[in-house]
């Protein structure tokens, strides 16, 4: 890709005064793009020397500063890398309505790691997935990211390079790292090439431009930015495609509730207080493990109101090491939470490696309550299964065990534990009006559910539909499928 | 202080029983910190091997884990310590309502530090003011923060580590630290006495519990956690007092805005340009001498609406590297930082080591639109000056060049601006409703003003008052102002 990159300028143009006037419509379209709230992302990619710092001082120079940030990206510290790959960029997403500048970006974990780091042809492959997904997801929800390469030639580096080392107070600019590059040149060629071409997808594409010349390189990258935004203020936003999740992924059958037989699930309690006791201990164990093997896990509790999520979480957490593991409530979200796609805030929790996650309660809020309830537009709630299904895919094959876990009662079941809730002072906080007008519209959720469990059992992260109506029955059964889990990836 | 901690038990009384009440009225006491919405913090400080994972382990069990969230404390990691010394304590203040549990805390940055890290006697001392005025800070806010030390003889820490040890299990977890310091016993005991001595304020005393017998233990330790609990949820918070602030910190006289003499204060448009010219490129030089030196700088913009706050701000900016400084707007908190103490969202901003955070607006709403609309009890307004004099005055402690600007402007040309604003399309945005509320109030606001420029116009942190009718003349002065500042900083 990088051959197609415009050198020639049209000699009889003046760049320089079109160039002012693009500046201008920069200025102005911020404004435009709070109207429409917005989000908006830049980022510069680039040979060393091409230019990119400049660049960026040219386009924050028409913008109020209190609009846009921006970023460096530096490579992972060791903290970082504890986390999934993409963590730390999700988590400098702007807001809806500001705008996001970014001095080199996600792509440094592509080609450069490629070639510096030693990472495998299998796991660049899956950093390419990984990028494409976040950017298409983030292009679905209304972001608009333009991507610049600058590019120059190996003679042009060259020149650039001797000219800030003729000069006192520019020569720590070109560092050994720089010289390397430049001397592989043709290496990083083909790899960058690689890069592009694979991470080309329509919703998102580079702009390659020829930095030679300097004048005609902010020409075109204020008519790229002018252009792009224009556009995207302008325009509706594309009809969206809901993709069809069978095709798209491998899915492990689950039956429907109504199918799910509850009768005789049921324990005793002196076998359940053995079993509660033989189960913490092993977890506890295992915990340590999964702290030596840096595992992370994330779990995932989901039910009817209760089902029983905040019990069975209590006794799993009384087995962990307080200082490994994270309960994270979900409730409905904040306003800053509001203003950005919604997984942001649940890449936010993520655990690091050795570290235990347990949402209670999670994304699947996105086809719950938010459909249910309309709080999201229909289109973008069905758009969420394949959303939901690539991020915990990519939480799988970043290492990560995730169990998830529908704890399911009956209508019945749930009105006797609402009434002794209301019947019994000590719990009365745990219910509201809103659980009983959650109740009352059982009968809209309920194939919901079915259809969310369904098309997002995906093979990497099954639902475990657990028979909730005998609390003691069901914590066992849960805690028994996080200790084989947990036992089988520790083997592997 | 270590010699106070209680070892004999009455031997008569049987404590098991005991604390199994202590234990359900720990849990029952849940509900309540909820509902009182009392943020409460629990630490654990101690020698190696005084038990103070199990204890935590002990609490936990009787906890919602949706309701507290445990911390371990290491050692500051080099990104951490590019921050002034309290920033990540702050990060990890629970919400209202909400617990902590800290296994290890900020004082590992005293005793600990003086003694492995070798910091200076000085730097020692400040670190104690720092953290008796964080946890009077909390304490002034609500927070109740229970702190214990538990504590072990030296023989007894032997007998620890030997069993320890005998164990193949459990034998990694004596380190090699943990021999240096229990070789050393004498001299870190006399540290922690020193340490626990300077720290033991009268609203946040320290709890010293000889672990040596572990029933007994654990029976102190709950009955403090229940006992303190209990208190503070079911007692009024005691009458707060207004410290006197010109017997606190030296101040630096200002005028009364209505002495500000705003005529002829002005500059002409080709002066402007020629002075913007230099003082950009004196500035933008500044930032890379900050960046080398590893300088962080805190720029606080206050003002009327239409003061040109945002101008000023964009002259800045257009000077500095984009990667080292970050423009943070003001608004109205959202709901999760309405749920913290009102400083929580400032720390989150600071700058790292070489970079300039420039605020839009500030801490300084709490004794401003929070006073005047009454959104905060006049009480903890009047108590702000003090916890602001503080943190700008920690700020300057920890090397931070914090430079604060009132843009001044009288109603007339505010009239003006207001109008123009409104009769220019693309600047409509910038004025609204509320704007001309707030200008209705602006006899409430003046004296509020000078209340506030007075009593927070330190020696460390003095405001720069600057005439703002012509806003030319107020750009060059502020940047004039920064780049003296800077200068003399970089000279020290």
């Amino acid at each position: 890709m990088l051959e197609n990159a415009l050198v020639n300028k049209n000699k009889s143009v003046n760049y320089k005064d079109m160039t002012k006037q693009l500046e201008q419509n920069l200025s102005a379209l911020q404004q435009k793009i709070r109207d429409k709230k917005l989000p908006v992302i830049i980022l510069f990619e680039g040979w060393g020397a091409s230019g990119k710092g400049q660049l960026i001082a040219d386009i924050i120079k028409m913008l109020d500063p209190r609009f846009f940030k921006v970023y460096s990206t530096m490579p992972a510290n060791d903290f970082e890398k504890r986390y999934p790959l993409m963590k730390r960029f999700w988590a400098n997403l702007p807001e809806y309505g500001a705008m996001s500048i970014l001095d080199r970006s996600w792509y440094q974990e592509l080609a450069i790691a490629r070639l510096e780091e030693g990472i495998s042809n299998e796991e660049y492959e899956r950093r390419i997935k990984s990028v494409n997904i976040f950017e298409r997801q983030l292009t679905d929800d209304g972001y608009l990211i333009i991507k610049f390469f600058l590019h120059i030639s190996h003679q042009e580096q060259k020149k650039r390079f001797l000219k800030l080392k003729e000069n006192s107070s520019t020569k720590w600019r070109v560092t050994e790292l720089d010289k390397k590059r430049h001397k592989n040149y043709d290496i990083y060629y083909k790899q960058f090439d690689d890069m592009l071409m694979k991470t080309n997808s329509p919703h998102c594409q580079w702009k390659i431009i020829d930095t030679t010349d300097r004048s005609f390189t902010k020409f075109q990258v204020f008519n790229v930015l002018v252009s792009q935004i224009a556009n995207a203020v302008n325009s509706e936003p594309p009809q969206k495609v809901i993709p069809s999740i069978s095709e798209l992924f491998e899915l492990v059958p689950q039956p429907k509730l109504s199918e799910v037989r509850l009768e005789g699930k049921e324990m005793q309690p002196s076998k359940y207080f053995d079993e509660l006791k033989k189960a913490q201990k092993e977890l506890s164990k295992l915990h340590g493990k999964l702290y030596k093997k840096k595992i992370p896990v994330v779990l995932v509790f989901e039910g009817w109101d209760a089902a029983g999520k905040g019990g069975a979480i209590k006794r799993i957490g009384t087995a962990l090491d307080p200082r490994g593991y994270e309960a994270v409530p979900i409730a409905a979200p904040d306003k800053h939470e509001l203003n950005r796609h919604y997984l942001w805030r649940f890449w936010a929790s993520l655990p690091k490696t050795g570290h235990i996650t347990i949402f209670d309660r999670s994304w699947y809020g996105r086809v719950m309550v938010e459909r249910i309830e309309k709080l999201t537009p229909e289109e973008r709630c069905a758009m969420a299964y394949r959303e939901i299904n690539e991020f915990e895919q990519e939480l799988t094959e970043c290492g990560i065990i995730v169990l998830k876990f529908w704890l399911q009662i009956d209508k019945n079941e749930q009105l006797r534990r609402f009434t002794e809730r209301q019947n019994t002072p000590e719990k009365q906080w745990k219910i509201t009006d809103e659980d009983w007008r959650n109740r009352e519209k059982w009968d809209l959720y309920e194939p919901a559910i079915d259809e969310m469990i369904q098309k997002t059992s995906t093979a990497a992260a099954p639902w475990h539909i657990i028979e909730g109506n005998n609390k003691m029955f069901a914590r066992i059964k849960i805690m028994n499928i996080i200790i084989d889990k947990i036992n089988e990836a520790i083997k592997k």
